[in-house]
């Protein structure tokens, strides 16, 4: 099962380098490189082992708006920061300096690998035969250049957080950036998810560069959904510029949407009380909610 | 679009009593429940917010297996720990002590709102017609009781990154337990998952009471996707049990799942590189990657 394409290259290189500056890294071990989700944006929602890796790192990557959000963190790190759409220089810059031997650290907002920089990196190094490990592999694994994930608080969560409960029951996450995905692929997913009633996460829903697509996507998930079918909409969520709306499928494309947005289209269930909009596990339908304490079990939603 | 139901008993019931314990919750603004996400459950995931609204509670709710994990972090809140099928019970019991006007604190593992308590509690308050409003909400609102719903990493997230990263493309989350859920969505939700390409992340695939619908969901899959299909299991993510494996699709039915274990089957494109899973997002099909640096921007995955 295991792929065991071979080039030592990455590890020899770092063995060489290893030692340059002992304080951040502590010597000893072979190099790592981090995949670092920092999380929505907001420092309160990064998790303390994605900040103990910033503040220990030699080296940091990553999208401008990001090294920003994580600006409290940075003393003395060094920083590859570039525009949005230079991801793989991004990457090639992250794996460069992890093999010369630096601690380096490639962040993205939300989780490293939903849409991330985790699948990039990693294609990276298949590609060019990297030898990669994960962290604490056996001896016997060889000295490759170390990868550790560290996830981060996803935008679905985030967002979701602040809607209410949209994600209770089982959704599916669909991208509409169609530069890398034909948008027949995408147009199938839509229409899949609507059918079979999934919530509906809608990641990259506008860009300057893609006006129509949502519109598009509407349109197939309305062959599915009756109009008045609940959407949130959460723009920048923990984020200085945070918005968040609770519209209908008929009203979604007159709202405030961007490259910053999610989108959270109900399923047949969901609902809206109050400022909250709630996709019900089944409680209600199985048992009386509002009576007698009753036993469940539903597994994970404890 | 906002429901207006309007029941203010609760708002009433917890100004009675708000001012009860002022170094907790440092009196003035209405009571709240926070509903809490607190990561896979080491710690090291766990967001700075969770472990402040954690550690100011007044009372703390959960399955004990989660209050065990919180454990370094309870001094002298109030717990309401109750066994695995207990949910509405524990629910039951966060609201009452919210409306009591004692900082309440319902606890999830993984993110609060994935197949988590958040839906449970906002159920809850619908049916029983509790006021409830968003933490700074305008005054206008009126006094309902506060529920702010708190992130957390979810299970996807954190066994993905243990896996590498096969989220990178669009994915679907199902979860095989069918005590609240007829096993015809199930079914028809993991066929068109299959069909229309989704990465499927599968939640509760086995438990004591349901050996079997992993069986059933791999015979769905099947119909679509090959059986060298590459599947990641893991298992209590983060904690002192994690196990982690990359199997493929013929032999998932063979690998070792519990309630604990979330899967990842890949989708098309999916491929193993020594120990990691990575689902391309598709810059090999698009550029060279092992040639000149090119711009991409395909939104979110920077």
């Amino acid at each position: 099962m295991r792929s065991s394409s071979d080039s030592s290259r990455g590890a020899r290189q770092a063995d060489r380098t290893q030692a340059d500056d002992p304080q951040r890294h502590g010597g000893g071990g072979p190099p790592i490189l981090y995949i670092v989700g920092i999380g929505p944006g907001n420092v309160d929602h990064m998790s303390p082992r994605a900040r103990e890796v910033l503040t220990r790192a030699d080296t940091i990557a990553g999208y401008r708006t990001y090294i920003e959000l994580i600006r409290p963190l940075i003393t003395g790190q060094e920083i590859i920061s570039t525009g949005m759409t230079r991801e793989i220089e991004r990457a090639e810059a992250a794996l460069a300096a992890a093999l010369a031997g630096k601690t380096c650290a490639i962040v993205s907002s939300g989780d490293a690998g939903i849409y991330a920089m985790a699948g990039l990196v990693l294609e990276l190094c298949r590609v060019k035969g990297i030898a990669i490990q994960k962290p604490g592999a056996p001896e016997e694994a060889g000295e490759g250049l170390g990868i550790e994930v560290v996830p981060g608080i996803p935008a679905l969560a985030a967002g979701a957080a602040l809607l209410g409960a949209p994600l209770t029951h089982d959704f599916a996450a669909v991208s509409l950036s169609d530069l890398l995905t034909p948008w027949d692929t995408i147009a199938r997913r839509l229409a899949a998810a609507a059918e079979a009633d999934y919530v509906i996460v809608i990641y990259n829903p506008r860009s300057r560069r893609r006006q129509d697509n949502l519109d598009r996507a509407c349109d197939i998930i309305r062959r599915h959904r009756p109009p008045q079918t609940p959407v949130g909409v959460v723009t920048g969520a923990m984020r200085a510029n945070q918005r968040v709306l609770i519209t209908t499928l008929a009203e979604l494309p007159e709202a405030n949407v961007d490259m910053q947005t999610t989108l959270f289209v109900g399923n047949s269930t969901t609902m809206v009380y109050r400022d909250f909009m709630i996709t019900p596990r089944g409680y209600s339908d199985k048992y009386a909610l509002a009576g007698h304490r009753l036993r469940a079990g539903a597994g994970k939603g404890r």
